[in-house]
């Protein structure tokens, strides 16, 4: 998965939405990214998608529920790079190396969509919410299997793996809060970065 | 420093305010921490504070006034924890550990200020914003030159001492996103993990 020529919009990697649907989810990444969720109104939301209320509620019946599947989006496509990056790769060091240059690196490019996500989980919906978390601890669990293989494997020195693949990922995420698309470092530099402190955190020395 | 009985308020380090200013800002931090800033109103403030909106209008003309004290005090104590934390040593290694579990910890103890405090930057009146960007560059200048020491000493191997300052410092900050006051980790605890894990990100092999 590669994180270029992606610059302009908020769900970029979501390929198999409607046009219409994907209008509404930008849309509403804009609004609740700009003025928070609490305080952005439906209404808001159709018309910077250029629909009346009316056709917005067709499709999501409630702000919650655009909240819902933009969170869902973005936590499935977190999930699939994090997947597909371990299952390609053979030693668990390169293995962790890449998949934390590649989270990092996402968190800087979709800053936008991932502060949204990030920092509204408590005003989803309660079933949304349940299945969100899910999504969140497979990844959780895929970085801690990932140091337990390490320590197995006798490349690294790790006495807590979930507590320790908590902090790398949290370092990752983190990202999209500071993130400057003006700033220094490009996402992928800030990805080579991330994945060198984070293979220093749990190598044996 | 230390950040232990402590509970149940939010700027319980703060103790030069009168106790009808400290009531207001302990107020807006929850209603910014329930709802956000820009779907709080002065009078949800002074509703919580037991204060008609004229009294509170008196100490903070506006939301943003009440936000800005709340970042100033907040941001001060975190500056004033680095400072204290690195004059006091004389390793740079011990120096780094010491300063990065309290820092983490504070951020674990005081997450709900702390996220107020983080997540609402941008909402931030424009003078205040410039004055507390200046503690914010303090405090990573500060974790930048105990780095440099630390390389300069031998002990540390560290190619960008500004980045990966940044980076220690962002992954304290985020815990104040997760933490969880009924999870299984204490903030002490998650400091001296955290501690443990800069120390590793920039060690000499």
């Amino acid at each position: 998965m590669t994180v270029e020529h992606l610059d302009g919009h908020n769900l970029p990697w979501v390929s198999e939405l409607p046009e219409s649907s994907r209008r509404m989810l930008e849309a509403a990444v804009d609004a609740f990214a700009d003025h928070g969720f609490h305080a952005t109104t439906t209404r808001d939301i159709a018309t910077r998608a250029g629909l009346s209320p009316a056709a917005l509620y067709v499709h999501f019946p409630s702000k919650g529920a655009l909240l819902a599947q933009i969170s869902r989006l973005g936590h499935e496509a977190a999930l699939r790079l994090v997947e597909e990056t371990l299952a390609s790769s053979t030693d668990p060091i390169d293995g962790l190396r890449e998949v934390i240059r590649d989270f990092a690196a996402w968190h800087a490019q979709y800053h936008r969509v991932a502060r949204v996500v990030q920092y509204e989980l408590a005003a989803l919906p309660d079933g949304d919410r349940q299945e969100i978390f899910a999504v969140r601890q497979k990844i959780e669990r895929l970085v801690e299997a990932q140091l337990r293989s390490g320590v197995a494997a006798g490349v690294m020195a790790v006495d807590d793996e979930r507590a320790v693949a908590r902090a790398i990922l949290s370092l990752c995420v983190d990202v999209a809060r500071w993130f400057d698309p003006k700033g220094a470092q490009t996402p992928l530099e800030i990805g080579t970065l991330y994945a060198e402190l984070a293979v220093r955190m749990v190598r044996r020395p």
